[in-house]
């Protein structure tokens, strides 16, 4: 048999579930044909192939391409100066009183032209790629007006198409109350209406769209206005997501599950019934261990909880201006270990299979078996728990997307 | 006048004390001469020079190479197998049943040969280099015999001689007590006879020694076995460190503040006197976030009081495979910010002239001044925060080292 590509004297984490822990199988090959994974297992086991091209990994280890399940990785600005601020002893009054917060980074992000979006997330994305990452997600979100949020989502479509990764959208119109639309119950209702009738299938029609996300929270959007927004989405095809339970128990979770979400992202607050439901649901929780640590939160996500009802768990970068200015997944993987006490296992399952179900893309990445994507990472490690317990040690070797060798 | 190297269209950090915030000079030039800063300033009073090479950064920030001034980075082996037993439950006595702990790296330590130390300890220079660091201090410690805290130092030395960073070397036959030696008075006696009397003496006579080091605590040496090291050190004509009061108010701040010590690190424990004695002898506070986060420790650092006794504090990787497998400086700062508070510019003076002084190299490095070693570190950001805001983003343009560019 004529193949694309043999990759061969390596380990291999398939991350296959139900198996031998990280699916490992050691002195293994993998066979690529027209981007896909046509055969992986043990070199002994391997058919006769003849391959145009064949790399030899000199005993690393292979991992699926990690995914990013959830980011907002374009936005206008940075919030640097706030941060230093706050440091210097500001209040988030002061700083809100002075223009910052989400705000500034709405306003930032209106006034950003398409070129400039573009080149600010990609020296972001550099810290994705440069640790693993294969697929990302990409949240509008800081436009919160038609002309800006279509603007984000056309900007992560040209990541998409341009930079070396594959990219998934979610629209997070209802992110926040954009400033124009406070101070009046007409105003947000105006907003809502804006935001779930206009600019949704507006930039659905275009194309943008493959996931609709909110923040579900008493300080963002209720449960009833997100209700609303889902409803939409559903009318248009669309699956959704939903930050939820990042500081209160606002029955986020319970919500997602009620509409078959993909995923419930932060849950540090959910209790007992929302995760009982998430399960019920088959909805992925979404670890964000970043804003954990930048925020100095104390309350845990419930793992205890989410492994005893057999929930997915994923782990992301939350890659924003405001909470998580995290642009490396391993980064993100020894702080799930470390804060949530993943297992090193649990949080490579969280950047890759755990992560593309997520994303309704478990049928194409985050498993190396055959018929999936070949989209992998190679690593210079002697184990894969090293690429959580290291923090800031470059370990990626290369990674190959659809086939094809990547830096 | 002719001079070597010209660095222009940029902005400065010199962190020199006293000024501005940062020593921030905007639209500044650098002229260097015989690997030495020649002249800092604001580009519209330079003077006129003919320069063999002129480097126009674009705008860019310079701040000195980043010094790491507490690092175990030469070791056999690691411990991310432990780390993942860890958080599968194994308990810390199980581990240390099964051989693991310290003693486990003293095991690889002294099975791995010159080269393989060499190669492993590249590996993770590679991460601090990459976080634009040109000086690192490295420990001894792991060999707890004769043959292996020397041929420890030799790496180190070799280190600084061909991989791209000046190393100061640091001398730790006080770490733990090796296995062969515990269990008797005799035996722990026996040990620090030979750490101090012999290999010390010997490990100076080779010229592998810039200071000398101890773990002061319950668990490891006492006050007066680490009087009796810092003794031989006074003889030898060596400085001293301490790693003081990290589990435990032991007086280990009091200690290196009698024998005069460069720096008293970690200090979580240290209480008012103290930190005042350390004030009063003008030791430099080295604070360690990394093995606070990986230990996932409660007890912070005393930060306000040593602010308000103007004790200078530095930050360090701490890079070690048992508590703190960190190998990116920007991660430390990161860390050191969100988790002690520092402010940004506190972070940055903490890893350039705080950490130059923790060394003994505060007329060497760590300034950007005339007469100072030019090592330099350019970085891609509009403001010196983001060096500690982002977590994971490659910053880093290029490092200088005496003047020459390096990656």
């Amino acid at each position: 048999m004529r193949v694309d590509r043999l990759i061969t004297d390596c380990r291999v984490a398939t991350m296959a579930a139900g198996g031998v822990a990280y699916g490992a199988i050691e002195d293994a090959a993998i066979v690529v044909q027209d981007g896909r994974i046509a055969w992986v297992g043990a070199r002994c086991e391997m058919p006769v192939v003849e391959a145009v091209e064949t790399d030899r990994l000199d005993g690393r280890w292979v991992t699926p391409g990690l995914i990013d399940c959830h980011t907002h990785l374009v936005f206008g600005g940075d919030r640097s100066g706030e941060f230093e601020q706050r440091l210097e002893g500001a209040t988030y009054e002061e700083i809100a009183r002075a223009g910052g917060g989400i705000v500034s980074t709405v306003a930032a992000t209106r006034e950003a032209d398409e070129d400039s979006l573009y080149a600010s997330a990609l020296s972001r994305l550099a810290g994705l790629v440069a640790s693993g990452v294969t697929t990302v997600e990409i949240k509008s979100g800081y436009g919160l007006d038609a002309e800006t949020e279509l603007r984000m989502l056309r900007v992560a479509r040209r990541i998409g198409c341009e930079a070396g990764v594959r990219v998934r959208t979610s629209y997070l119109g209802l992110h926040a109350l954009p400033p124009e639309f406070r101070g009046s119950a007409a105003g947000r209702e105006a907003y809502l209406d804006l935001a779930i009738d206009q600019i949704l299938p507006a930039a659905h029609a275009e194309g943008l769209v493959d996931a609709v996300d909110a923040y579900c929270e008493p300080i963002a959007f209720s449960t009833d206005e997100v209700s609303r927004l889902f409803e939409q989405a559903r009318a248009l095809g669309l699956p959704v997501k939903l930050h939820a339970d990042q500081l209160s128990d606002g029955g986020g979770a319970a919500l997602a599950a009620r509409y078959g979400a993909l995923s419930a992202d932060h849950i540090e607050h959910s209790t007992d019934a929302g995760v009982l439901a998430m399960a019920q649901a088959g909805v992925v929780a979404v670890l964000l261990p970043g804003a954990f640590l930048m925020l100095r939160e104390t309350q845990l996500p419930p793992v205890d909880l989410l492994r005893r009802h057999g929930v997915a768990m994923a782990v992301a970068t939350d890659c924003n201006p405001g909470t998580s200015p995290v642009a490396s997944m391993t980064n993100a993987m020894t702080l799930a270990c470390v804060q949530f006490r993943l297992t090193p296992e649990e949080a490579l399952a969280g950047v890759t299979r755990n992560a593309a179900t997520a994303l309704g893309l478990a049928h194409e990445v985050g498993v190396i078996a055959p018929g999936m994507a070949s989209d992998l990472a190679v690593w210079s490690v002697e184990r894969p728990a090293e690429l959580c317990y290291w923090l800031g040690k470059p370990m990626l070797h290369q990674r190959y997307l659809a086939g094809t060798p990547a830096r």
